[in-house]
């Protein structure tokens, strides 16, 4: 096997053109339409891609971080769109037609939520508060509503039931895990998408590029945010996270 | 009678302190705890109150709007505030807590909504949107999600409920009574509160100040935008949508 090609179910998976460069990763057709190559960059980008810098070794661990936490999602019966790991920073995923909006899940206070209605950060949420944003970088992903995202057609009121219900179900599973390993599940944003035949699944990644996370025994910040805020190199966090998941996930 | 009293349901109704001054009207107590007595004020504001200007008679053109379209709403089965006519700008009201809330129902694109999600002004929106802003003037009204109203304790998922409920019946009515007197019902925001017993009513007021109305054979504004947008003497608009509903409102 090359750097382009990998052994999957049987057949030989070859890596094709690049479809798409985003902030955090390159995603490539492969040879197989209904799945694609997907590849962890070690860039690190705030304030909508305004601030940017390299951490080599960052897009690996949000890779190995990720697929840690699709394959617990999936032990536990939550369908997503990870297939295998091509490579430290490289994996397979079914090919979605993502819906273009951020499911952010909160369930602690902080970020613009705390600016926004004028309440103390790391306070809880009870119930959990869910929200939509609109995935549009000209428009700096603007929050929306369900009866807006509906009315504009981004989704319809029975796919906003099934995300947020999926959405639910996924945050009782991650709060848990992190739980376990002493960390606090501030929130995080989850993408969906549709297969072929209609059906949303979880997509994106899971990483701590897209999550609060806090461990308990120090307060510290183990996410973007240490980046965000200039605390240091952010890797020693997603280390430390990756290593609680390690013990934890056997 | 003087000007601080009033014959209402065979008991005389006193006004009494000022327990309120908003941007457009003053609320005062009454003899009677379950009632208010509502001045309507000639100030005209925008920018959350950072633009203001004095519009005589403006005051009783809102009140006369206002107590019109309760009556034609209460004609149809919707339960609201308003109790009667003290003079040209006065008027007294069943006290409710406010909800603190403002919810706007959009039947065209205009306004925050065209630049916040890109969109062309004066769509057509299919079906209608509504949405929920925290009425606070020091975070300047922000934009809330129902998930964010039940967490921070605003309203629960069932008062929501009943509060969209009758927003939607409220938006049908008035659609179709501004359609019988040529003007597109655009966009506006409505302020419910619970009664004493608990019962969630549509209070506040009903007026141009709060409403997107266009003329459709001029394709002018005939409410605040006027003002906004210094196009003229916003009274104007505002004499020609009273007229129309004295119209057909018998
Ligand atoms: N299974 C999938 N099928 C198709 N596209 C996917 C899938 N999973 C994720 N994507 C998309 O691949 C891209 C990943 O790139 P990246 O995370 O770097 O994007 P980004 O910079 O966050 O920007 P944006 O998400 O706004 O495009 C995203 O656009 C994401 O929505
Ligand atoms: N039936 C009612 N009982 C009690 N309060 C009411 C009732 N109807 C309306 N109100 C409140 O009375 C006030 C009316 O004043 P006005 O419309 O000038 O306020 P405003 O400047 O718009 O500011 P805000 O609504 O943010 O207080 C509002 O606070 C409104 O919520
Ligand atoms: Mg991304
Ligand atoms: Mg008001």
């Amino acid at each position: 096997m090359t750097d382009n090609a990998v052994e999957f179910n049987g057949q030989t998976i070859t890596k094709g053109d690049l479809l798409y460069e985003g902030k955090a990763k390159q995603v490539f057709a492969t040879s197989d339409p209904a799945i694609l190559w997907m590849h962890y960059m070690d860039q690190v980008t705030a304030l909508n891609g305004k601030v940017k810098e390299e951490y080599a070794g960052k897009g690996q661990l949000n890779s190995n971080i990720s697929n840690r936490l699709f394959t617990y999602l999936a032990s536990k019966g939550v369908t997503h769109h990870w297939l295998g790991s091509v490579s430290a920073t490289d994996e397979l995923v079914k090919k979605v037609d993502i819906i273009p909006l951020e499911v952010v899940t909160r369930n602690y206070t902080a970020g613009h939520f705390v600016s926004r209605f004028g309440v103390e950060p790391m306070q809880k949420l009870t119930p959990r508060v869910q929200e939509l944003y609109y995935k549009s970088d000209e428009l700096d992903d603007p929050f929306m509503n369900q009866s807006q995202a509906i009315s504009l057609g981004f989704a319809s009121e029975a796919d906003l039931k099934t995300i947020f219900a999926l959405a639910d179900e996924v945050n009782e599973l991650l709060v848990a895990l992190f739980e376990q390993i002493d960390i606090t599940l501030i929130d995080y944003k989850l993408e969906f998408g549709r297969l072929a035949d209609g059906q949303i699944i979880l997509a994106d990644e899971l990483s701590p590029d897209n999550m609060r996370l806090v461990d308990q025994k120090t307060g510290k910040s183990l996410d973007k945010d240490v980046f965000r805020q200039k605390q240091g190199d952010l890797r020693v966090g997603y280390q430390d996270v990756l290593e609680r998941l390690e013990d934890v996930l056997k």
